[in-house]
Formats: C-alpha cells, structure tokens, sequence
C-alpha cells in the first residue's frame, strides 16, 4: 500500500496547519467538545478530502500562492466529513471506527449530536464567509447530498431488490458529492475558466466514488482488527454494497438471507461465504479500476506540476489499499 | 390569551402555505420521513418564526407585493426552528412536545438525527440560492448559534452558579438568534435601510427573549396536560431558567438541592414548592415584559399598517400566554 505521507507531500505542511486549526477550532471554545475534537481530528484520519481541496489548488495556482480561502474550504470538507462520520455513527449504533471508540460510544449520543451539530454549523458560517456565493451553492449542495444519501441507505436496509445504480447514486450523495464539489470549488476560488471546473468535478466524482467502492470491499475482505470495526458490518447492519450487489447475481440464496434479515443461527456466516466464492469483491474491483481510470483522464485540464501527478497518484493509492 | 389566528390575520394565507409547502417539501420525497413530517409541521405549531418574517416582508413592502424570497426565507425559518426541535429532543430524551409523543420517542434516534440533519441541510441549500450573501452570513450565523447554545446549556446542566446574563446569552443563541437575524434578512430583501435592518433585527431579539422567558415561565405555571411535556422538566433535567435563578437568591437552600442533582427522594418537588414561594416568577415575568416593551420601541421606524400593528400585538400576545 503506497503510504498518504509522500502522496501529499506538496501539501504536507498545510495539511498539518490544517490539523491543528481544526482542533483549535472546535476544542477551545467547549470543554465538552474538546475531549471529543482531540478524538475526532487525531483518529488517523486519511485527510484526503481537504488534501484533494489543497493539491487542487496547488495545481491551478502553480506561480501564485494559495489564498486563505483555498485553505478554509480545506478545512470546511473536513468539517462537513467529520459531522457527518460521528451523526453516521449515531444512526448506526456504532462503537467503533478506525479502532477507535465512536463519540457516541464514548460521550454518548447528546455529545455526539451536538458535536456533528457544531461541526455542521460551523462549517456553514465559515462558507458563507467565504464571501463566494457559487462555492456556498456548491457546498451546501454537499451538504443536503449527504442528508440524501444518509436516507437513502437507511431506506434501503436489507432491500435484496437495490439496483447497482441505486447504490452508485447513493454513493455519490454520501461520499463522490463533497469530493467533487468541493474540487470544483478549489478551482472556482482559483478562478479557473468554466470548462476546467467542470472536469474537476468529475475528478473528485470519479475518485469519490473509486474510494468508496474501495472501501465497501475492504470491509469485507480486511480482518477486524486492521479494520477498526467488525468485518462484514456493513451487511450485517443491512447496508448492501456493491460486492453484495453483484454477489447476488451469482448467489441467489444471498437475496434469501438478506430478506431475513439474517434472523437465523449461522445467516451471517453463509452469507459471507457465499459472497467471498462468488466474483462480488473481483466485479467491484473493476468498477473501482474504472473510475479510478476515469478520475486520472480528467486532469489532462490541468499544466503538469507536483501537484496535479500527486492527484493523479492519489487514483493508485486509492486502488492500492485493496493490496 | 390572545390567539395567534386574529394576529396573524394579515398573513394568514401565506402560513397556510407555507405549511402545505413544509409538509410536501420532507414528506413527498422521503417515505421514511414522510410520517415525520406530517408530525412536524402538523403538531400544533404556533409558526411565530415566519409569521414575523412574512408581517416584516408586509411591513416593509407595503404597496408592492412581497416576494418568493421573503416566502422562502419564511420556510427557511420554521426548517431551522423544526429541525432544532428535533435534534433537541434527541439530546433531551424528550418523549412528548406539545402533547404529542417526540419523533425520537416515535421513531427512534436513527430517523430524529437523520431528520433533523435532512432540515438543517434542505435550510442550508434554500438559503444558498436565495441568491443573498448577506442573508446567507446571517441565517448561517443563526445555525451556529443554535449550536452554540445548545453546548451552553448542556455544559451548564445542574449548575447553580450559572448567572442570569450567561441564561440571557444562551437564551439568545438558542432561540432569540432565529427572530432578530430573520426579522433583519427580510428587511435586506426588502431593500430597507441599514438603520432600519438593525432596528428589525432588535426588534427580533426582544421578542425572542421575551417568548422564551414566558416559556420557561410556562415549564413552571401550567399543567402537565396543558403545557404536553411534565411539569417543571426544564429544572428536572437540570436546564436553569430564570425563575429557578432568581428563586435561589431568595432560596438559597435549592443551591443544595440542585447541587446534588435531585437525588434525594422529595427533592424536586421540595424545589419547586421553594420557586413557587419565591419571587422567582415574578422577577421572571418583570424581565420578560420589558424586553416585550423594548421590542415594541423598535417598530417606530416602521410606518404604520396592519402588519407593523401587528408585530406590536405579537408582544402583547407573548406576553398573553402567562394569562
């Protein structure tokens, strides 16, 4: 697996400033956040989100500086991701993510609540201070994607009958929205002309979606304890992916046990067998290859710099955590 | 007490519509949701929040029509208002609100947070494309200071030293931030001058913190089947009001008894009888009127209609519900 440090390494030292505003931020002004902010943003977080934001600016400002305002949307997606993981982990009764304690499992769900709360909050008055009204469009569509998404996966619990595409679209509300706005956003505050904001919002769609195939087969296919949460949890919880999906194609029994519910002694097990011998994981993979594939054609908008190869690589790393 | 019908005659229909647009926007999407809505927008709410919004539209726009913006912002208001409610209902394990049972109570945590983050987010992308930098910074402002109340007074649960200026701060956060920023934002549609913008914006404040005082005043006066949440729950959950803090300086012995959280059998209804003695009520219920009246003083830069006349009874009415 390729490592983030020297992906990122053009934006290394922003993304570390970024870690520590983000803690400032939500830490400082509530001792009740605070234990719970040290925990949030120190979770051995990937920081792709505002790292694609950072390298997307890089990228089209090459001579110039980035602003300010390049690095506040950084921050931003950051936020917005984050709200949403610990408001996810509520409705999902987790206790674990990346091996840690979830805030709610720690501080229970009223801190949880109102920590996703301030993080959302606080991330739509530092857009609005953006002074940009096309980025507050582009992100507060993020923002009301994620809520989409979020319902439409609950919707969708233990429906054998979900489509490829309904996963896909769901998938792009809950994961590909923030990462392709947000690129464009990067471009926009940039000034970049319309038609290169464009293939940067296909950029982040692309890998947006790579990423999340991604990660729908490693929880499969990873032990729990490298995990950071039970393997399988995302089907054991009712959330069918995208190895799932296809692995019903070829297991028909699977559509069976998911009706139940997995109700009996035994269903989870079956099932997880019965995705790993079928070519579920195999079919995703190439799903992933492809968009990866798609997300590197797009940036053929961009002048060559450090910047634009390490987002060309980040499409590699994302593929990369499979092996 | 005065009805909220005749009040709010002049607009009248818009809330009938507004209503009607409510209940479409979140239920004819969602399923899920759909019995949440219904709930939400139907439960008897007195829908203060636009009403002031559409009689300031009415107000300053006099002979010209007021707009869809104005309409919309007036949504906006009552998505914020709604989606706090739930989200406080979440953190407070509430099971009734205004004599019904609490989304969470009905549905669950899971489809409360997701409702209150699918309000929150539908808020954020109305307000981006009402197309106002301005009104986007000051009902992001509101968002964030929701959230910030909300901290304040989990952080402040139980906490006898809690002042009344630091009540007041977070009384205006929670609730008197939505009245004053939205009074001003329909203002700025309107094209009003800044002078008068701030005046709408205190105006706003008033009223707020004079409703909220009433309520709290409320939490202690009515009747568990009248008030449609047990009697005196604010203080049962630790939550500080005025009159529990102007009782301890009459009572100092409710110091003790909230010290210890009420653990002792007896305790609470012991704390009670001791705010009923006291002059904590009435001290109350001083503060709330003049606030109602300092509301009122900012409508002179209003000329005089039936909405402006309006606004001027909606503090009489605040006020009314003590009666």
């Amino acid at each position: 697996m390729i490592s983030t440090t020297s992906l990122f390494a053009p934006v290394d030292n922003d993304l570390r400033l970024l870690t520590e505003n983000l803690k400032k931020l939500v830490g400082a002004r509530h001792e009740l956040l605070e234990a719970a902010a040290e925990h949030l943003f120190e979770a051995g977080g990937k920081r792709i989100r505002p790292a694609i934001v950072l390298l997307v600016a890089r990228a089209t400002m090459l001579d110039r500086d980035i602003t300010l305002r390049h690095r506040r949307l950084a921050e931003i997606t950051e936020m917005i991701h984050t709200a949403s993981l610990v408001h996810d982990d509520v409705i999902d009764e987790a206790e674990l993510r990346r091996n840690v304690p979830t805030v709610n499992s720690l501080f229970g769900d009223r801190v949880a609540v109102l920590a996703g709360d301030f993080l959302f909050a606080q991330s739509s008055w530092y857009l609005a201070n953006l002074d940009n009204l096309a980025v507050v469009k582009l992100l507060s569509e993020v923002i009301r994607d994620y809520a989409e998404g979020e319902i439409q996966q609950a919707m969708n619990r233990f429906n054998p009958s979900l489509s490829i595409e309904a996963y896909l679209e769901k998938t792009y509300y809950k994961t590909a929205s923030l990462m392709a706005n947000s690129a464009k956003a990067a471009g926009l505050l940039s000034e970049v002309p319309e038609a290169v904001a464009e293939r940067l919002y296909s950029y982040g769609r692309y890998i947006g979606l790579a990423f999340q195939i991604v990660d729908d087969i490693l929880d499969f296919t990873t032990e729990t304890e490298i995990l950071g949460k039970p393997a399988g949890s995302d089907l054991i919880s009712g959330n069918l992916t995208a190895p799932a999906l296809y692995a019903m194609e070829a297991k028909p029994y699977l559509e069976v046990l998911i009706k139940r519910e997995f109700s009996q002694e035994g269903d989870i097990e079956q099932a997880l067998a019965l995705i790993k011998e079928s070519n579920g994981i195999e079919r995703s993979r190439e799903l992933a290859a492809d968009y990866a594939k798609l997300a590197v054609q797009q940036l053929d908008c961009l002048k060559p710099s450090e910047a634009s190869q390490a987002l060309a690589d980040l499409a590699d790393y994302v593929l990369s955590r499979l092996y």
